[in-house]
């Protein structure tokens, strides 16, 4: 029933009950396309609707373990019926992006962030490990060789996404033993063309996405399953995303905002800023655009950057705590509510203007309604974005997080 | 972002914003496979690692509607790498069992029940909508044509996997509004084939397998995934299965056992005995096993039906109510927990001997032990066993429930 279980060490085998060959850049070969696509107008991208000419591939087998690595034409891939990504969705993905610096080498954002929650979720769900410096590395020459797929303008990216599927092909209700990793890379342009605009958002009180002892904080493709159909309602709605909130007795928390975190700018009475986003209780995504903002907000405070348009002296004292739809009704009636946004490697920042709320005993759906500023972000949302984009496209170097693909 | 919608309504279109074909029985082609596979021996068989030769496949198009059902060799998809199915767990899935009756007939049980859970797995996880009703029909020519595949030996049948993914090729998040329906067949022995064996269960109250406003109550392949992790660190400690609980303020709640639905025969003061399973709040499988088990023992108290080796006069009284480890533990120091036991379609009844439990501030897992019995199964799971094995493979008719493929 049980699979034999391995770790990778990094020697370039996997240590086990039998040792087994690791993931391996040295093996890697490169196919290249014969026929390449033409690369869309920047203008007409549709996320994650358009894959650049190759990607990487590698497969794990019990006996013979990760096999050499290639990159090679895009294209589709053959599959048992019985396979366990079809049966028993044995899928774990991340989400990542490659920019064009100014120097104008390619560069990735924290990709180290990436590897370790993808280690973290092949865990989870029983699939094999894998040395993620090696996937890092096989990463970087993946981007180089779609180098002309990286769209060369601000707010414009290539997005990535490795995944690893089980492959085992049997119905047994048991881990997959067999797997298939790969990377796909999708050009992709800024998520608002015309300039921010703040996003609704229907809070549900039907659907949970995630709960203590689930999977909420590891980034399974199952976890993006039970959100279409409610999403679908929001939508007829009038909502653009769905707010996932968790019921204990506290009241409704406030979780995640679509498939991305979720923060809000509260005033002090002291004339700093909260800037409040919902612990890593096991139930929440721990993003790396989160990490990411909650780092520099902190280092703003601290005096050791200064955020755009943010005064050195305004102090912004980051809580990762719980926080309720009521603690946003009183906010909001005391005034102190400044800001939503949510964040995520697709959107960066997503401004949030409305939340509408219907309690489980209420049939009506009421609107809490953020403050409003001129250009669509207020001051906190716009100077996070500006700041993670700097450094992702290599306008502001930080702490070693825009990595050079060479 | 959002789908069109449409709805079945059985008349060979989908109504929607455009009427698309709905899956229709009399467009089905067969194409069958020039080398047929040598049929295992019964006895070597392991559920789900075998494969018959032929598979059920249409596909879904949000232009041109349900295509064409095709019967053809088992096989291999082709498919593309962003695939909805790989990215976000469109998948869904039945598990039913064809079986050879004594006159030599396919037949199937309740088959309707899992084409209505499987219409509604659909429609939680927004893929296409279908007539049920064609699906059954195309199952039924699909297990005739291979009807050799079927064991005809007590306790063996042909598992078959009604399945459907979702086939979108976009890394969007949003609903698939492209699929791919298939079934495909697996011939079975017996779930116990030296006879019955009590299981063992190790109740975890680390992970949770569903949750209020989850998906616990649909069939998706996503409410697998989360248990393999866990299963395997069960396996480890010696033990067959989790047993899955869900806390609230009444205490540790019992869900289900590994994949399966649970039962508990507590005696009562008066002589007559109590069978309890927890009830269809939205956290349980609504099985086919489970329902038909109710109904049997219902019929049996109300005088419908005799249950083998239990007196007319014994009344079962079924509830479907919440029970706990606690209420495990009290029933025992009683000596009233008589039996536990397991069951879904593919080991119709499990009986369990030991559960294995840990408190969340308790280091060591104590076990309570259910009573043995000479030939590992209690009475009542003995004659639900052979009353619904009974009427699986056409021995003894019983309200229409096994139906015949012709």
């Amino acid at each position: 029933m049980s699979n034999p279980e391995w770790r990778s060490v990094g020697n370039g085998h996997l240590e086990g009950p039998i040792p087994i060959p690791d993931l391996d850049p040295s093996k890697l070969t490169i196919t290249l396309s014969e026929s390449l696509k033409p690369i869309p107008e920047p203008e007409s991208l549709i996320f994650g609707g358009t894959m650049s000419d190759h990607m990487l591939v590698a497969s794990f087998d019990p006996v013979t373990g990760w096999s050499a690595p290639e990159i090679k034409p895009y294209g589709p891939f053959t599959l048992d019926p019985a396979s366990s990504c079809f049966q028993y969705a044995t899928n774990i993905f991340e989400g990542m992006k490659a920019y064009v610096g100014p120097d104008g080498t390619p560069r990735l954002f924290r990709p180290d962030k990436n590897m370790t929650r993808l280690a973290r979720s092949a865990e989870r769900v029983a699939l094999p490990p894998f040395n993620s410096d090696a996937l890092l590395e096989l990463i970087k020459k993946l981007v180089v060789v779609d180098k002309k797929w990286i769209p060369n303008l601000e707010g414009h990216s290539l997005y990535m996404r490795p995944t690893i599927i089980g492959t085992r092909a049997s119905l047994g209700v048991t881990a997959s033993d067999h797997a298939l990793l790969y990377v796909i890379l999708s050009p992709t342009g800024p998520y608002f063309r015309t300039g921010p605009k703040p996003i609704s958002l229907l809070a549900t009180t039907q659907n949970v996405r995630a709960w203590p002892g689930g999977t909420g904080s590891h980034k399974l493709a199952g976890n993006y399953t039970s959100g279409f159909s409610p999403q679908r309602k929001a939508a007829k709605q009038g909502y653009d995303q769905l707010l996932w909130l968790l019921k204990d007795e506290s009241g409704w928390k406030v979780t995640e905002a679509g498939a991305m975190n979720v923060f809000v700018v509260v005033g002090r009475d002291d004339g700093d800023i909260d800037l409040v986003t919902p612990p890593l209780d096991g139930t929440i995504l721990p993003g790396v655009t989160r990490d990411s903002i909650l780092a520099i907000t902190n280092a703003h405070t601290a005096g050791k950057l200064t955020l755009p348009g943010i005064p050195p002296t305004k102090r912004i004292h980051t809580h990762e705590r719980p926080f309720t739809i009521a603690d946003m009704d009183r906010w909001l009636e005391q005034d102190k509510l400044q800001e939503m946004f949510a964040v995520g490697t697709a959107a960066v920042v997503a401004p949030v203007g409305r939340v509408g709320f219907q309690d489980e005993d209420d049939s009506k759906i009421r609107d809490l309604l953020l403050p409003s500023y001129e250009g669509g972000m207020g001051p906190v949302s716009w100077a996070v974005r500006k700041m993670i984009v700097d450094i992702q496209e290599g306008r502001f170097e930080w702490e070693g997080w825009s990595v050079r693909c060479e």
